[in-house]
């Protein structure tokens, strides 16, 4: 039993080690060389160099505000002389990581609930009252008809806010067009909570009288948080003119890709802009509008309101990235991992040497020891 | 020296592969391919048919806008007769990725700043002014307490909006019961940036004559961007006229699941519905409110406002998916470290071969050649 | 033909093993199970009991809904005396996962589109009519110029909202600083869609009683969902009163860590608070304000408005976490994938007992056998 305990003991400090076959041939051993070549470089090249794997990672939680400014004078003949500013064109004040600038809108003022005729559509037509049925309504509808049928549009009178709103002709230019030249600033905070480093896209090396002149350049100015509405658009490859008439939604895409290893002072954004209601099919249901109302009560008492369709650009603000920092142990897991790749090699140079190669045979013969149950008793002296 | 160049130099070229000991014995035979077999079709079948183990993935980046069609009228008691349209029910009149649909609406008309007395609470209920602490209020309170007793309704005397909100009972049913028939057309565009795929929910198939008329349903019409909110509803097993008296809030998940190695008439979106405010304990605080209010000034100039406590029912839809395409690096890597499992086999044939089978003893000798550091001397033939 | 196959047949069941050196060296025994042992310790500490791997994860998606309660009351020099409540001072009433407290504001009341003199700045200050361009404007001017010269102000005449804005003062202590007592109930519901897990942050333990007075502590009650705005800033290190002057965006953090293997009572939400809009160089461009307007129609039936610049703190509630439970797939992948780690042992020792170790040659001559093709024939008697 003691003896038993020693040997065992003993054997806990055996080191095992796999017995090996050079083969000294050159084909094979070129074939070798050359694929654990691509391995090794494969795992410094894109593994610890292109991806960064000595590197633990972290993504970022932003903040973002933006506040746009501009002003843009309008005298058409559907809306009387108008001066409107931020206060007027952004709808709503503020959203989360967005806005929305008007730049076109359909105005149907002093609504009230009454009585008056729907717009003329196939539901809607009428000779007499016997085409309008009391009560109907779709959902295209802008009341509940009242089963008569007005004399003079020759539409079925309905219930509802009188008058109805006319947007078949949308104006174009677009009224806003001066939305063009607006400007919008964007505060963006940023913080990588595992490295416990924040920073802001107003770089420390600005100050209060360049950020009131600074204006966003891809190439001259990349790091100013001032924007052109017009710069922007035209930077996705879209038109403004264009997208001003009928609406769309816009993407400001800001990229925080930061190396910690580095001075904090090269961690800085980069901003693209995209189109993002495109897609196949783009003529079907095109553009970007929505209706508002501002409601008032009238000398009667009574509730009336000022009917907004209102098309725009929302633009939609999407901060992505990552921060990278020196750790030991996605290193070391990166490089063990990549290391076992190194068996592919044998893989396939076995299969070449022992199926390819003339001398195959010999090879197998020396690779292999072969033993079969019935010869045991044969094989007692050992390897 | 030179000498040694030229051997360094061969063996540079040297191939070492293992040497393998065959055990002709069928039970582990059996074990080993067995295990190999599983292996083998696992890194088939799960990583690379299931999983995809040969494509490169991306997320989509989407952007979503909707837009509410639907009238109501009532004529309840409680408000006077009035037909809603979406510029009345929907608000925001626009949000990202969601929208609000008012179901249920408590409306207190005119309030001004003044003094009047606050609704009975423990706090409020009084005898005589000693009851009423002037300047006290608390998260609960409407007002500021003047310290006064009103005489008739027996409650603190305050200052704030008079008169006072009072949404002890909800009307039920809801007063924009009518919303169950509302239609909301969903928008969705979706990037692959990876991929600069681009596509929207509003497929090529469709035209403007049948995005008038068609309605999502999830076997008949399964890629109409239009939907019935009492259709959503119900598909996520709820019941719309019991959500629409409190309120609730509702998930639409818009899947893209895209192979993008077939073609991409191929990639389109599904949708599915769920119940999004729901948990253990459900009675405590339950539904969906706030409260909102429109501001007028009156004749005498002075500020009124008419309070909204707004029920109904939030829409939050969320975006995902991911599109694979094949791509040689993922493949390549999978395929390796599934291959490096196949030495798992070999672990655990080792472990019945050496220690299970009758003939343990003589696969120990064969396999394992022996050293012990005072022994090397008699070993001098080598192996 | 016949043999042929059954040989092929055979050789199927054949079980390869690599044949193994064991050597009986204290030294490069002890390293190896050194660093075997820090191996099976990486696997089981780490990858196992603290990454848990063997659990399937899943992400939770969230609803979050919130609202405000708390009133203030304003008896300023600035603006008159004035109650404010929830529906005051929340803009917009609700939003998604985000809700924004007014705490302070610059009223400007009355605002009629026509003429009145420019603020004072560079491009405004004039000394004759000369000195303003009719038509001009810029992204800071609140007007167009209409090329005459205010006599008194000596500043350019514009056309746009009179009276304009003067923000040139902020007022402090803010005009809403009692919103440091406001409170606010947060709902938030989370599902993990994988496991079908719903869950709310109004724990069943809670009911209506508790859910009335009691408030969010981090020691005393951290599963309390309603919150004193002022608890959430100072528990970030920042200063309510400071803050509350300037503006600014502060984050919920709710983190929901849970292991479903265990009971469900142990999975409840845990929160933080950090501010969002720090970074470097915060004097510039500080705090967070945004203008919106309140439109009127005038006894003339002109549009009049209240331009509102509002500041405050907007909380933006972040949801985020994970929730683990066993499977055995990620279970057997970990391991697997830990043991072919394993492998890392014998290639360092090799190098230890063939290059460091003094009996490195007759290691060397036991483990490797080599094989020159000219040798080939010499060798005929195999291993």
């Amino acid at each position: 039993m003691d003896s038993f305990c020693v040997s065992v003991w003993d054997s806990v400090w055996d080191y095992d080690t796999p017995r090996i076959l050079i083969i000294k041939n050159k084909t094979v051993g070129v074939v070798n060389r050359f694929i654990q070549c691509i391995i090794i470089a494969y795992i410094i090249g894109w593994v610890l160099v292109w991806e960064k794997g000595y590197q633990e990672f972290d993504s970022p939680t932003a903040s973002v505000t933006s506040k746009v400014k501009g002003i843009a004078f309008t005298n058409s003949s559907l809306l009387e002389e108008h001066l409107w500013d931020p206060a007027d064109y952004v709808i709503p004040p503020q959203e989360e990581s967005a806005f929305f600038v008007m730049t076109n809108v359909i105005v149907t003022r002093n609504q009230v609930q009454g009585l008056c005729p729907e717009l003329p559509s196939r539901a809607s037509r009428c000779k007499s009252d016997s085409d309008c049925t009391a009560g109907y309504h779709d959902s295209q509808s802008n009341g509940v008809l009242t089963g008569k049928c007005s004399k003079g549009v020759k539409t079925c009178e309905m219930y509802g806010w009188c008058p109805v709103e006319n947007d078949a002709v949308i104006p174009n230019p677009a009224i806003l067009e001066e939305a063009e030249n607006f400007t919008v600033l964007i505060k963006n905070s940023i913080t990588f909570p595992k490295f416990q480093f924040s920073k802001r896209n107003i770089l420390s090396s600005a100050n209060a009288s360049y950020l009131k002149v600074c204006r966003f350049h891809q190439k001259n100015d990349p790091t100013c948080p001032i924007f052109i509405l017009g710069d922007m658009v035209r930077d996705a490859g879209e038109n403004f003119q264009e997208l001003s008439v009928q609406g769309g939604v816009m993407g400001i895409l800001i990229k925080w890709n930061c190396n910690l290893d580095r001075p904090a002072s090269e961690c800085f954004p980069v901003y693209k802009f995209r189109r993002l209601d495109k897609g196949t099919n783009e003529a079907l249901s095109p553009g970007y509008n929505f209706r508002f109302a501002k409601y008032n009560i009238n000398e009667k008492g009574k509730q009336t309101r000022t009917l907004y369709k209102a098309y725009g650009i929302r633009f939609i603000i999407d901060v992505f990235g990552k921060a990278g920092k020196f750790n030991i142990i996605p290193t070391l897991i990166n490089v063990g991992s990549g290391l076992a790749l190194l068996g592919m090699a044998t893989i396939v140079c076995d299969i070449i040497a022992l199926n390819i190669l003339k001398k195959k045979h010999h090879y197998e013969e020396l690779k292999f020891k072969s033993i079969k149950d019935g010869e045991l008793a044969l094989l007692e002296e050992g390897s």
